[in-house]
């Protein structure tokens, strides 16, 4: 089972302290072993760094929590393979462009027997069954969209959850999907995240000796979100996602959730 | 004026010893203090890795002298912004996946006023003539070619030559294309290549004060191609591209140019 990862925040942000966590888990303290990968994204820009070893012994990991990238949005997973062999054309974050922007996916879980059709605008790189989830999840939304201008989160969103809904039926679809806009977040099992803002708590990471105080490391206007497979500290209110619930998130806040929805009608 | 690389092998290599010349023109021995980025491709997998500052101060740059990664073909390019701002976005090289492959692309030269219609299926990032070229270049050669199959090079390589010629006359078009399977090499002005095998050379960096023999950095059956904007060493027989020809290596040898096709004609 993979994990995942991601931070959005309402500035340019380094996630060092909750990465070193997360890489902990790429090896070190859980079996996710084959491969991990990060997407930096900054605007319109989007930086994707990934190696198909364990992220808990792989250079370019310890560099880059030794050489911390800022971004507005930064995503994150570590692979255990269930499908498709070890290699870099199967480590997560997927990547394509769509509307002028660059979308990153990552997956947890595993859909079976999950083929609809691809019409050839996104076709996968590799073997698994995530990719092919999000070649289709990139095709459906610009079908239903259009392929003029980029859609708003709020009009992207609600075409996603019907979508996710429907792979979902075939299995664990727990996914990120960024463009560098937007952070959506789709739990059908499993997906925590918690809230940073003022006034920031002392936390404890789960998976290393390493405790932080929040209010040293960011100001007292920063805000942002963090979202992880498994809570990744002790001393902040993780939430779990309700299963089959989109949550959106923007600027470092939650901006959008289906369960939020549903509820309104 | 930005600058090219390439390097294509029939093994897996780290082009260490090339690149560390290369990155030197990143603003140390030349202006080209805008941006850097690198590919390699290895089969179907590939990954980028790119900087918006001087290649020569770039601790990402450093990294990858000091943790090689060998692939079949690297190519990478040095960035002197002429159009578009500074930043990742505009950044070469460009990726785009197409026929289930991703599709790297470099540019040195410049394009005035050259806004083909693009239909929606490649959208640019950035602001550069170059991705647009490339964004271009990509809808017109899946639209010739076809969805279904990915073309061999050599299905590829003539259209490709006419879409280049026809993109060259808007200005200088001197690019680099690879999907990992072939890199296509084109010259409208400046561009030239080396061949590497047994026997091999003692050759010199033009840009750094280091030599090496090219004997002992390989084995006698390896083979290989390095194409550069201008050449980087001193000691092997760079040939210059004829104006207007596209070559394309494979396996480390060059397998097709336009220039034998128009003489065979």
């Amino acid at each position: 089972m993979c994990q995942l990862f991601a931070l959005d925040s309402d500035k340019p942000t380094a996630a060092t302290f909750s990465l070193a966590g997360f890489a902990a888990r790429g090896g070190a303290t859980a079996e996710h072993g084959d491969g991990w990968g990060v997407a930096f994204h900054e605007g319109g820009d989007c930086r994707v760094f990934m190696d198909a070893g364990r992220a808990s012994e792989s250079p370019l990991a310890d560099f880059l929590c030794r050489h911390p990238i800022r971004a507005r949005t930064i995503v994150a997973h570590i692979r255990r393979a269930t499908q498709g062999r070890v290699g870099l054309a199967n480590c997560h974050p997927f990547r394509r462009e769509a509307w002028g922007r660059s979308w990153t996916f990552c997956h947890n879980g595993d859909l079976k027997d999950f083929q609809p059709r691809l019409e050839g605008r996104y076709t996968p790189l590799g073997q698994t069954d995530s990719e092919y989830a999000f070649c289709w999840l990139m095709q459906e939304l610009q079908r239903s969209l259009g392929d003029d201008a980029a859609p708003t989160p709020s009009r992207l969103a609600p075409r996603l959850a019907e979508l996710a809904a429907q792979a979902s039926a075939s299995g664990r679809f727990n996914f990120l999907l960024c463009d560098g806009e937007a952070l959506y977040a789709h739990a059908s099992t499993r997906l925590h995240w918690v809230r940073r803002r003022h006034p920031f708590a002392r936390v404890r990471l789960v998976d290393r000796e390493i405790e932080i105080d929040l209010a040293r490391a960011n100001r007292p206007t920063d805000r942002m979100v963090v979202v992880a497979t498994e809570p990744l500290t002790h001393g902040e209110a993780w939430t779990a996602f309700e299963p089959g619930e989109l949550r959106v998130f923007a600027g470092g806040r939650s901006v959008w959730s289906s369960q939020a929805e549903l509820a309104a009608a």
